[in-house]
């Protein structure tokens, strides 16, 4: 089966996502990456793609979407991993032409560019992805399938939460680029903890339960001296049929790493899940002891086990989940190429309503904040 | 040394908290049981107290209270472990005589009560101590003092939970007698889970940072069918200084069965410590891996060493937590006895104030929450 | 009911395994003691006796023995608790006068004393009782009860070890009294670690499986410069009936406090148990998701519901699995008064038996070693 | 860069090893599979190699060598993943034409195989790499550097052991071909668990500490009905240089996946580690609390930073620890390419030592316990 020619806008050299996608795409052997506009110059672009072993460089995202466009042998598909702020433009550029955009998250960094491309997504024939990788982690998809078959009973409760530590200090004075973008309003959007991670753990709350948050009461703080965005910030969740929640996202809490972690109780059961130790999803029929459910292990469903690459016992990792995200943009754009309607061939795969799901949260967050943390709607 | 004579209200031979009161007042073999009032009607308290072994008996507290002050050997202490709505009322009776009092926590049902006993308290020349158990426990104490030394910096974060799951199914229907009391407000005041194990994690996040709650913003909730008082319980915390937090306790999470937490952040390191496993204490200093600290072991202080029976590696637990507080009470009788001033005398064992701070928290909580989350001050 | 006058001989004020048996023998209020030789100087031992508020003080045991036989209200057991060399003799002279007998572990320091121990006990009307504590934790009787009741099925492989670090460094020759006698023949016997703690392992091994040791093959090594007894223990294991197991016992593991784990795997399921996380037991039945099984809670079986005093996830630990050996022993004590026969009454109570196979265990691992690793009968 | 041109022996369609291979060669872009032989026939093997979208298919590994040897872009490297017995003909086949081996564990199924190999290597020009795979996982390569660099001191003890519970059932009789070959002698050899599992924990004791296992007493089981090889391994190991160790394989223990484990102590402190939970590792310097150090976290050295391809806290897996030895591997070739000496080019890459080291390890344990477990030499 031939692979799908990729292009990747961003991701020069030395930058931290744009290696992650290029594995990710690797790993199932379904892509081939063979263009790119990867830097903000097309010197430092054609550096980064002659070290990468990639065949064709552009100076700019929306040279290559119309060469590439013209080329018989083109992309078909791009990845696009720029800070936030390029996000609406380049997938706008590739949209236009028919080019399947597969986006890293948040949407966008504003409100007005998420409603642009919402619509040039509506528009376009071609698919939009949103890389919300933690939904590909196999013991998430087997989370979200013992809950949609009632195996907890009726969601109540919602705990979300995604700690990190790196802007304990300040990063951002000490010369790392990646908080400096992070913590900058013009590149990053009105969210800082909640934009970056807060994010994720909305939408895992959201793809893990199938429920969604109607209104949400947010305190947030940016403990780090002269911050502009937050690094901090705590809020209580309402979701729609009457569950209710709570998320904390923190770039200072000492000693979490990537901690991402989801509860959900229900009238009949809980489920436990933390980004550290994916392979792992405790269950607890409610009268009954703990179950420690293993990837591909006892207990695997078959929602995880189709997202399995190896027997249980042998961990699977960020990567492969990230990499889950790719291989089924491959099937999609598969799919589509076949006769699928677009909405059908995505499947469980997080697009463009994720996004703008995305994006009003963060702007609910931060009217709700500004507003002495009254409730909000999305 | 001389044991101190105790006598008990409450606690009738099958009460759950009476009996660990008795273990407690044992294992450090500083208190006598010679006098009870146990249950609600003398045949049944005399019962009680011969199946203990318990030398006198009384028909009420209030008798007990005149009785043993007329008696050249009569009670020095007494333990209040009735249901909440009589704490008051037989805390002061005792007080009156000049009887020290050891009472259970929360301090009372209502706020008029909570408000007529700290007046009780302060005119008594006795000591009041509420059993705030955790405080007990080793590695809280050496948190206390590894925040109060610095360690952790300036605090900002504090994150504290309470969940348990012995609510999901409608157990106040079935018979279970700790179930009706404890969802039944004339019996238990105006809080549900906030009063029953909210109060804890308020009170240990209070203790061990050093900090007070300034406001909070909640958002309760009664999943069980019919249940009048929480069962659920979202909240936001604003400390005075500046730390931000959250709160969370729950009866119907399946899967937890004590699972009080306490996470605190600073600017240079954090802290996290978990009931279930209380031996052992998570210290992160900023920068540095994760440290496991244990109880008497390596990395222990002297705080948590001065409150340890037996070396590290080998569990102390619940019991042991809730014997320092009848340790400590022990050496606070003994200090009034020679001079010392009350308030000296305790040291940090919770008295009054910490009982009045609860009180407060509790009903704050309810305005809260009957305020559409509003932001509300202790 | 009445509380057991209870005697001690050794336990001097500051010694540790003394402290743990005195409150051991008061949790659950079944004991009084009353009498003590608790140091090897009748002047010393009136000091501690008179700081514990001990009524009566005697110079050495055999005084004690009988001048406590020889009184109406004299002592109905005794606690020995000196180091183990002195085990057989203080015994012998309790077992002599008809008063029953709770010794500390391993049971002598010769294979000679346990032999005259042992005819002893046999002649005596009174029981004796060994502390090997570890077999009061309640998930370990939880476990026992499964494997008895073959839910694990024919048992196969057994894994045992008891690491500590507290020798890595010579503390012996740092003036600490414990490292002192443990690591000297005269005071602790032939074997060093595989005495002091090899023999849990054993015992524990044993006790959950209920399955004897016909043979082991034992490789013992003195890491410590000049040490002249064993602080590191490897050997094989061969039980009646075909089963297999490892045993490790160490004292200069770094990292390890007492970290005794066992784990039993049969034709059916597996089970796996720590001792410093001791309300944990992990129950695999074979095919199916690891349970996490916590005494008192959800899963727990009458075994382990029946030694313990508190709803689950309230951590019990070493000072009431401890304090379970009294509690029987004074079930035993009062059936013996009420006719039982001895064995009967001890039920799972480990007693001379026990001993004398933790005396063959050391010898069996001494002879083993010194013959290259032979396989030795016990 | 350009990619290294790479064949492959076995591994058709849905061979779990195959698999695992392929996505490990991929993950770091320094290969391109171009050729195969991956089934036992013709027909089989060019459906396999379609597929995957293999470019040329062979019907024997013979023809392979031979053809590719001949072709300017023919292969330069080849992974070997067939059965154990298949593993030495394939080799010398390749390594005769110069081509470079990268062969799947243990290296034979006889000991004559073996030497017949080792000289083949001895005389090509060509790298051999046996994927000994765990010693890629980073906080091995940590753990390795510790040790190395004088951390942990003097090492004493050793433990090592690599349980699994999927053979509890006799599932080579239910028609389980991985089952059926690795339980058969003809095809796996003399060893069992020992051979499959066992011997990664032989190699990883050994890489990491750098000590070599001097002789061994090992005894063997089969526990399940009928079984011609061990399913269960108990052994003492003795080092070169005095440090003593244990090891257990088992492929029917309940409850364990792939619970491969290194526990190692020296004089100055211990290390821990698990595969299933890869990203972390215990490390306890004598007398300090143990810290748990995480991949790319604080606390983490050159060595794994070195194999590591994101930030700490997101975890890395099997297949990254997998595809380190596959890049490492493109380096060890590209180095010789450029002239290096063989033996320096593969650095810390297992290769034919460490799988000579596997079948005399098989070998001693086969004759250890033939011999009632004496003491055999390596």
């Amino acid at each position: 089966m031939a692979r799908i020619r990729l292009g990747m806008v961003g991701g020069g050299n030395d930058a931290f996502i744009g290696g992650v996608h290029r594995i990710a795409s690797r790993i199932d052997d379904r892509f081939e990456l063979v263009a790119g506009a990867l830097s903000s110059t097309p010197e430092k672009s054609e550096a980064s793609a002659k070290a990468l072993g990639i065949a064709r460089s552009y100076g700019s995202f929306d040279e290559m979407a119309k060469a590439e466009a013209a080329r018989d042998d083109g992309i078909e598909a791009v990845s696009i991993v720029t800070p936030n702020h390029v996000h609406a433009a380049a997938a706008q550029a590739f949209l236009a032409q028919g080019i399947h955009v597969i986006c890293d998250k948040p949407l966008t960094s504003t409100m007005e560019d998420a409603a642009a491309l919402e619509k040039a997504v509506a528009s376009s024939e071609a698919l939009f992805v949103l890389t919300h990788n933690y939904t590909g982690y196999p013991m998430i998809r087997q989370a979200r399938d013992m809950i949609a078959s009632g195996e907890l009973g009726t969601i109540r409760i919602v705990q979300a939460e995604y700690p990190q530590d790196w802007l304990t200090s300040p990063m951002e004075n000490e010369g790392l680029k990646q908080a400096e973008w992070r913590t900058d309003p013009t590149r990053s959007g009105a969210g800082g903890s909640i934009g970056d991670i807060g994010t994720h753990a909305h939408n895992l709350a959201c793809f893990v339960t199938g429920l969604e948050v109607e209104s949400l009461a947010a305190d947030l703080q940016a403990f780090g001296a002269g911050r502009a965005l937050d690094d901090n910030a705590h809020m209580m969740l309402r979701f729609a049929g009457g569950a209710r929640g709570m998320l904390w996202s923190s770039q200072v809490a000492p000693g979490n790493e990537n901690a991402l972690k989801l509860r959900v109780y229900g009238a009949k059961g809980g489920l436990e899940w933390s980004q550290e130790d994916p392979n792992y999803l405790w269950f607890t029929p409610h009268g009954e002891p703990k179950r420690l459910l293993t990837r591909a292990g006892s207990g695997s469903n078959s929602a995880s086990q189709a997202v399995s690459r190896i027997p249980g016992g042998h961990p699977e990792g960020y990567l492969e989940g990230f990499a889950t995200i790719y291989n089924e943009a491959a099937d999609a754009i598969q799919a589509v190429r076949g006769g699928a309607v677009k909405s059908e061939a995505l499947g469980v795969l997080p697009g463009i309503k994720a996004g703008m799901d995305g994006m009003r949260f963060i702007n609910a967050c931060v009217l709700s904040s500004n507003n002495d943390a009254a409730w909000t709607k999305l």
